[in-house]
């Protein structure tokens, strides 16, 4: 007699973690070594947030606020949206697992593009739902191509806009014709994680706006990426009020910790810090087109913290020979490797060790 | 067309979080407020805590280890056992729901105590699992009970030990006879939030030598109780390689936050404290027996941070009587209230206002 496992999960992938910084600099002998591979802010994050989690460290014995009050009244006021239709987690990674938990069902249909944000698929099939992948075309959602695919029984749609990991991104009006087009039975997940860096002028600017004509809509954003709190792990969902509702009957009663929520609140009344991320991400993203450009090297154009660029080479071995030197980036697939976009200084050391190994 | 929730999730209630301390100072005009409410140590956490949340402010904006490598190592030397058979959580709440997650699968009877830690009954429902429930004989465990309600459909036992919120424990004797007698297929998670705080002899004190044994048992700890870090979310899984690999499967890959991490190794390294935490607990304990003593309330006999009263008025009315007095405790049912041992300071003032409700 053995236990049994969901049979759900038997073929998921446990996720493979790259190697701590400290383990990369003692095998290679590196005094230094930079992380251009988890689309982090390379400034850090707003120094309000870092003294808002110093006055916090008095009580870190009692529980977080279960309702998360100060940080859904935080943002309702700055985004102008009820308190009813925010809902904080731990991080995006929680967020889709509520989400799948709350509507997917055993066979369901759940439509997503390849490739992108991989909890996506990884929910799904743990909730036992059938994924339906639509390829990216020239690195981008294929809205149309998505909604081929809509048959009875699909039951959910995730988009990522601007994508990861190609930093691509589809306009206003492509989403609302395909909000339009879709049977509001099925619910539609548009992830906005890196909506801080888009530059575009006909990027959907505010996608709150959707929520009171489309119920089956949920809104995702986090402040892992722009705010620079990917160590603290909160972002939150909007949807509507009946939407809300039912992912908090999932949810853990303190699924936000109290660092995490003092450390949001206070980012989100630091626009400058915003600014500068967005400004410093915007010289770095120009630089490395001019450098990718010289070196012959196709990418798709970038409205994100990230550049998806074809080296021309085997990704895997070109992440080696960089880490080798200590630069560490994201091989996706083939030829194309993901690289954040750091500093001035890591942006030039990162070309100056990609130089080498091409 | 309106959207389609899970059914299993129907029925689930969402989290009531309790008022902010800050709201109830401001609707009574207190001054202060002691929250002897959700078995929070009175002491704080470990100094060295602190600083190592300190030392980690400067690297917000990275990810968490995904792989929580040094916290398991931490873990893994302390309590001797291999790192690939502990997984760090973001509380027990995130565990519950992942072992679920796991293992339940649409008509699983999972058997559990009423009342026990709410978590194991919502997750069971949001897998679809059918709850089978036995009653606490004399607030405490009933194990006979729950081995008679084994059936081929029982998937997962809930076991917690000492339990919340009576307090109440069951023997090595006990849990090495339950262990024997439960069919090898059948999970038995073993919740030991409370471990620290026991002081009977006849406790199981060392849960991980049933691990070679029992490839079916699962054993949670948390940092939450005795350590003193309820803000940050953390707590552990210890179980067999097979078990740990799955539930890897379906884990978030940030799930830990950065500063919950190195709190929790710092914390493991401060025995004093915990040992503080103890001797505090302890003479709480027997000042507020002699107490309930004199005021002929009848209680059972905790191995915890808490004491279960039949305080012989509505629990409900005292409840808010004790609040618009300053002091928070939690009604569970009927006369009976659940009371976290403070300080003595703050067990004094309990007391006081306590003999002024009743």
């Amino acid at each position: 007699m053995t236990i049994e496992f969901r049979p759900q999960i038997k073929d998921l992938q446990a996720y493979k973690p790259g190697k701590p910084m400290e383990n990369v600099k003692r095998e290679y002998g590196l005094d230094r070594v930079i992380k251009l591979a988890s689309n982090e802010n390379p400034l850090g994050c707003s120094e309000k947030s870092k003294q808002a989690i110093q006055d916090a460290l008095s009580h870190l014995n009692i529980y977080p606020d279960g309702n998360t009050t100060d940080l859904k009244e935080t943002i309702a006021e700055k985004f102008n949206i009820k308190t009813t239709q925010i809902l904080p987690s731990s991080g995006s990674d929680e967020m889709v697992d509520q989400i799948s938990k709350t509507f997917i069902q055993e066979g369901d249909e759940v439509i997503m593009a390849d490739i992108t944000f991989p909890r996506y698929i990884s929910t799904c099939k743990m909730m036992g739902g059938v994924p339906v992948v639509v390829p990216l075309k020239n690195h981008a959602y294929d809205l149309e191509g998505m909604k081929e695919k809509i048959t009875d029984k699909t039951r959910l749609i995730w988009l990522c806009n601007p994508n990861n990991p190609t930093g691509t991104m589809f306009t206003k009006d492509v989403l609302d014709d395909f909000l339009q087009s879709v049977p509001q039975d099925i619910v539609v997940v548009y992830d906005e994680a890196y909506r801080e860096y888009v530059t575009r002028e006909d990027y959907p600017k505010n996608a709150l706006e959707y929520l009171p004509k489309y119920p089956n809509l949920i809104i995702m954003r986090t402040f892992s990426k722009a705010y620079g709190l990917a160590a603290l792990r909160v972002g939150y969902t909007l949807a509507s009020e009946e939407i809300i509702d039912h992912i908090n009957r999932i949810r853990g009663p303190f699924n936000v910790n109290t660092l995490a929520q003092v450390g949001a609140i206070a980012a989100l009344k630091d626009d400058e810090f915003l600014q500068r991320s967005y400004d410093v991400n915007e010289e770095g993203k120009r630089y490395l087109y001019k450098i990718f450009q010289e070196l012959n090297l196709e990418f798709a154009p970038s409205e994100t913290n990230h550049i998806f660029v074809d080296v021309k080479k085997d990704a895997q071995e070109i992440f080696v020979e960089l880490q080798k030197r200590g630069v560490i980036i994201r091989p996706i697939y083939g030829n194309f490797i993901r690289v954040s976009i750091g500093t001035m200084e890591e942006n030039v050391t990162f070309v100056e060790k990609l130089r080498e190994v091409l």
